[in-house]
């Protein structure tokens, strides 16, 4: 996996990962979507008891279980993007546009 | 917003998004993990009724929505990432060689 | 639905909602779930930015909507342990006495 | 905790444990909220791969598995519920008259 150097090597690899399984057919984004909000549930799970500001300093054990909760989030991500044909860099690119129109800046 | 070309990039342009609106203090990863999850479930609900094959060809005008939440996630991900300095894709890349010694191929 | 008075009543009326609009196939517990989950991010979302101070005092518009995510999250709870046969008040009884041993008070 | 029967007999006994252990400065409604969308998610998670057919019928030690997260969100809902002076049932009570008018009976 040394290959894997940004999001679209990231999607190859994920592709073979899942082929390589036979995962395909639970692959679909339904259940996609579902994996990806588990994810992102227990990333919220460490932060849920913590105070804001407790929550930008974790210790280092409690960091690196977080790493591994936002690699996840973004393999189900990157997944679910790839089963719909979606350019994930070009969807963020379109949704800041949209984003700069909804709240201007100051 | 034209040089969002990678993750990297994309970071950078949600500094300056977030600096020139003053959103710093809100931006603590308890408050991003939160928003992201939030995103995450509205990804969720484009597919709660649809069976798992319908979610594989949602029509035009819902794949449009979807790529918004996406791009949405992917936003808040990369933002909460970048508040613990964690990087995304050498995550991803760990997490990947961990589920391939937990998840063996056949 | 003025008889709704108690859970058991509330969950009779929930079912004759759902057979009435001929919902009873949609109504898997993999799709309530994924409901469930929907209604609590939405309730999520009314607290991302607050400070967890400001959260136990929400303006009575915020509050009127609290209200009504509640609500939609407890319907689902309810239609999705009946698909399942839960009854919610004995598990939460038999979730307690195991929290009581996990948790023993000082 | 023999005398949970009813939701509000569950409430008062939830008040009681967590005084007891001196958990109500960490049970905000924003801490709650969080706290009940990570159960939630625990919930999804017993669903994510299995067809909408498969989750009608989980086998027994699943079932139990589901049976202790439905109780662990609706613990949490009855907390966040009462942190805010919600009413409960009055409040599915009054939703289920509203989505009646939203979605009339054909």
């Amino acid at each position: 996996m040394n290959d894997i150097h940004d999001l679209e090597s990231l999607k190859l690899a994920l592709r073979e990962f899942a082929a390589a399984r036979d995962w395909g057919r639970y692959h679909t984004p339904k259940n996609l979507a579902m994996a990806m909000i588990v994810e992102a549930a227990e990333l919220v799970e460490h932060f849920q008891w913590a105070t804001p500001e407790e929550s930008l300093a974790p210790p280092p054990e409690k960091l690196a279980a977080i790493r591994d909760e936002v690699a996840d989030t973004l393999i189900y991500l990157v997944e679910l993007a790839d089963r719909l044909g979606i350019d994930l860099i070009a969807a963020a690119r379109d949704k800041i546009a949209k984003n700069a129109i909804k709240y201007p800046a100051p």
